[in-house]
């Protein structure tokens, strides 16, 4: 029987992993085809997408803090039982933009509610699935922060508009999350050319999950 | 330091709660003035409005049980902290028609979720606020459905297209609640006349709170 994998991309703002997942996309799908799927909170569902709004809307300015994080946990659960579950199902390799650990170190710690609440109450949405694979895309705060002022000076939402402070607190508690799990997230220092960020990880997913990434031909578990 | 104190009005749809609780609020007026605090989840706040809109939306048929509970925590918290807190700070007395046993009931019983699963998940929501007083109003779940078929039929809601199996598992629960936490519920038969189950209601926040229920004159805690 074949399980699909989820492998989850992490990263501070302005980590270029988004960019550096669709490099990786364009580079793997020739090899992989159907057995690839690509997706990122909130995952387009049509209920995700309304809880999204909400959470991004820049006149919620009273919204507390815990609200936002049971939003976000909301918005996941929809998305992991219309999308990423159905693909585990079906045996799919399942690449996400961001997913747990994003809660964990955003709200977590960026917004100081606290890593393990923020950890606990999203088990109720996620009732237990954890990524196979975490890619964790690691930049300087003030480098990443940097990156998204001038990339995107035109669409800023509430979300960019933090302290520095904060993209410092989020970094740190990536860096605790690493630590603490060793054999599910692997560093990649995302400073470095994009070219070279893709070869990494591509490389760090062939060791992690051979069967999948072998070509079609090749042996499946 | 005068605290506010929390009553919580529960029950089956259809017990006729609301109802008791206007007719409670018209008799207590006079007398308590602006010591008296009445809401509702969610609350009238923007936020919660629009989390409600997307649980209530009958397009959303797709949404999951544990999206629907995290929603109504989203819901509840924003309530608390922009009503219900405030108010309790003031120390008012605040009477709120539904609070976090419903949640217990429809999501963790009605739906099956579990009970434990959407209390704890919920703690993260009330930061353990919790009722001072709950008054329960009991009414046969097949009674109960009726009336609400009788009263509404032509505002029927996607939460009202439920089995009868489903209310009966809801009153199990707040029965069960009602003997795990005898000191702070206390049940009123609803199949009596409203001017009766309002009479009761008023004695037991008059016995369980006496001095919010003493005349503006009276002492106050």
């Amino acid at each position: 029987m074949l399980t699909g994998k989820l492998v989850t991309f992490e990263g501070p703002d302005g980590a270029g992993k988004t960019s550096a997942l669709n490099a990786i996309v364009a580079q793997l799908q020739p090899q992989l085809g159907d057995r690839l799927v690509v997706t990122r909170e909130p995952g387009g569902n049509q209920i995700s997408e309304a809880i999204r709004n909400i959470i991004l809307d820049r006149n919620n300015t009273a919204m507390d803090d815990r609200t936002e994080a049971l939003l976000y946990a909301a918005a996941r659960r929809q998305h992991i039982v219309q999308t990423i579950q159905p693909a585990l199902d079906r045996g799919q390799l399942v690449l996400c933009d961001r997913y747990l650990d994003s809660s964990v170190a955003y709200q977590g710690a960026g917004r100081e509610i606290g890593e393990q609440a923020v950890y606990d109450m999203n088990q109720f949405a996620t009732k237990g699935l954890t990524a196979d694979l975490t890619l964790y895309f690691d930049v300087d705060a003030a480098v990443g922060l940097n990156r998204i002022q001038q990339h995107r000076q035109n669409e800023i939402n509430r979300l960019d508009v933090e302290a520095l402070s904060f993209h410092h607190r989020v970094q740190a508690a990536y860096l605790q999350l690493l630590a603490d799990h060793p054999e599910r997230i692997k560093r990649i220092d995302a400073s470095q050319p994009l070219e070279e960020v893709v070869t990494q990880a591509i490389q760090i997913m062939t060791t992690k999950l051979p069967t999948y990434m072998a070509t079609e031909g090749g042996e499946r578990e």
